[in-house]
């Protein structure tokens, strides 16, 4: 069948799928992404190990990257931006900006893949202190740590002897505007708390949460376990400010099981910061005429029973550009926009046929 | 492309999508469903509306349905169920059994979409007077009475003035055994609290939770909307019994935020009653050779970055046969199955061309 390409923007775990995906099933496919490497956030924000089966994320994203590389259907375009899109699929003109300059490419479907950013927590509240205190740090800084095998006090390198995580920062917070849930914060602090305690063994690792969000089998297969095995302390409780007394943090705040306030001092608290949509899924946004739904993603048209479908026929969204998703919301929302993609030249090829 | 159709087994949403998206690919399609009614849990449950849009079900799962009754590549089996398997995708044998009798078909491959049945509670333990209290009822149960248009006692027939829900029963219990959370039941009750506040304003109501797991949109589209627009109440708290006194239902446990015990009086407590794998998915499991997971459901094997492969290449499972599922997880895996059934199907046609 002759068609133009379904073109893929985003080279994450769900655009590796989508690309995937749509070539299994023998369409071309035209992937972009705009950094130097493939794997999107995972790869570059150097994640330690997956949720929630905590396989090394280098193996488990090279996996995917591999299966578009070796795909001849599949035409890989780094460090490309889409800039412009004219027309209509399964017709569209689209503008590439790459390393060999701009270019105009026609495509047939469009399936949107760029994801999240992680909320900045010196944004709008300076009540964590990111960025006056050097022990006060992120989900995604701990991954780096983890990854490079080297979990340390930033401030002096030494091994932590007490640390905590602070969930729903930049989430379900109508102050800074974010009242979303993100999701995954709850699994990957559970993860990173299991980690640390392999790492430090005599390191004591606190989680101060509202809710535990542990859905389905990350219930006892991660949070169980964090208490059980790794013997993490889950604490309920509000945090109200985070400041220093000599050389330790100290975080304030209500344990609201016990109903008092409580001072603890740490050695390192990582914030876990929610998801916001990345630039590129407002980018993109615009340019292919995508509505945003109220939180700020791109809104999807199907209700419950499509995931994908956008308002505009031909067009798809995927993964977090839609919301706050998991990687097994990722990529099942990539392989079903894949084939809707397909199957959306398909319908375009057999009426002109 | 000639070839054995894809089994798709079982017509509820995951299946609906499954055969929809497969025949949209251009590959026949074979759907097999045990009851007489497309739609399966939704329809044969009498769910009142979705979660968390909260259309209409009967509306929703028209659209499903008219979508594979509509399409001539999509061979519809009502009333039928699969008994038996022989040899192997792309050229298996499999046995169905209808109201004709026993057939043999050969199918290329196989998509499981069996889903969940809903724990019984009161099974293993009495605690919760199921059995023994007209006025103790489940979620299921709520959502008949919301679909009749007409919320009322069951055993006076009464507009009731004080209702509440009990959340995770069946589900985070190791006593009985299910260990996992059923992801959606947070969900679900407060959907049905802020109907039922719509259809007696009069009524009050509570949820006895230990977390709400109110991920994603979810959090401020439904829960902040049961709390500050229909004014639902929700207690953090463990129910140890429930027991009758004269007319009303008494509830007792403990107020894990006020750190004291509770014992309230209500005429309807609601059960929300967890996720467990269905017979069909326990029965496909064995007539395909599908190992189950710990938690009894079938085994996927690509951890989480393949949702729904199983251990046997070209049969995959998909929604609620895997684990606790929203629609949203139902409908996306369904679409991905697809996607990979034509896939498989599309790699053997090319090995032998």
């Amino acid at each position: 069948m002759d068609h133009n390409p379904i073109l893929v923007i985003g080279g994450g775990p769900a655009g590796l799928e989508a690309a995937r995906g749509a070539a299994e099933l023998g369409y071309k496919t035209l992937l972009v992404e705009k950094a130097g490497v493939l794997g999107g956030t995972p790869i570059q924000a150097d994640y330690a190990a997956l949720t929630p089966d905590m396989e090394n994320t280098e193996v488990a994203m090279k996996r995917m990257t591999d299966a578009v590389e070796d795909d001849p259907l599949v035409d890989i375009r780094m460090e490309t931006v889409v800039t412009g899109a004219s027309g209509e699929v399964p017709d569209l003109t689209v503008t590439l900006n790459g390393p060999s300059g701009e270019e105009q490419v026609q495509v047939g479907s469009v399936i949107v893949a760029t994801g999240f950013q992680h909320f900045d927590p010196g944004r709008e509240t300076q009540m964590y202190g990111y960025y006056e205190y050097d022990d006060v740090i992120t989900l995604v800084d701990t991954e780096r740590m983890l990854k490079a095998g080297n979990f340390v006090r930033p401030s002096t390198g030494e091994t932590p002897k007490r640390v905590c995580f602070i969930q729903c920062v930049g989430s379900r917070d109508r102050q800074i505007g974010n009242q979303w849930c993100s999701k995954v914060c709850c699994g990957i602090a559970c993860k990173e708390a299991i980690e640390i305690r392999h790492m430090v063994p005599d390191c004591q690792v606190f989680v101060f949460y509202i809710d535990m969000r542990m859905y389905g089998f990350w219930e006892d297969e991660i949070y169980w376990k964090a208490q059980e095995e790794s013997k993490v302390s889950f604490i309920r409780g509000i945090v109200t400010e985070i400041t220093k007394r000599g050389d330790t943090v100290v975080v304030k705040g209500e344990d609201t099981t016990k109903g008092r306030p409580e001072e603890v001092a740490m050695d390192v608290v990582i914030l876990s910061v929610g998801k916001e949509p990345s630039a590129g899924t407002v980018q993109m946004a615009e340019i292919f005429g995508l509505p945003l739904e109220s939180h700020g993603f791109i809104e999807t048209t199907g209700g419950a029973l499509n995931t994908v479908a956008t308002s505009v026929p031909g067009v798809f969204a995927v993964g977090a550009s839609v919301g706050p998703a998991d990687l097994e919301d990722s990529v099942s929302s990539a392989g079903a926009a894949a084939m809707k993609a397909a199957g959306f030249l398909r319908k375009h090829a057999l009426a002109n046929a």
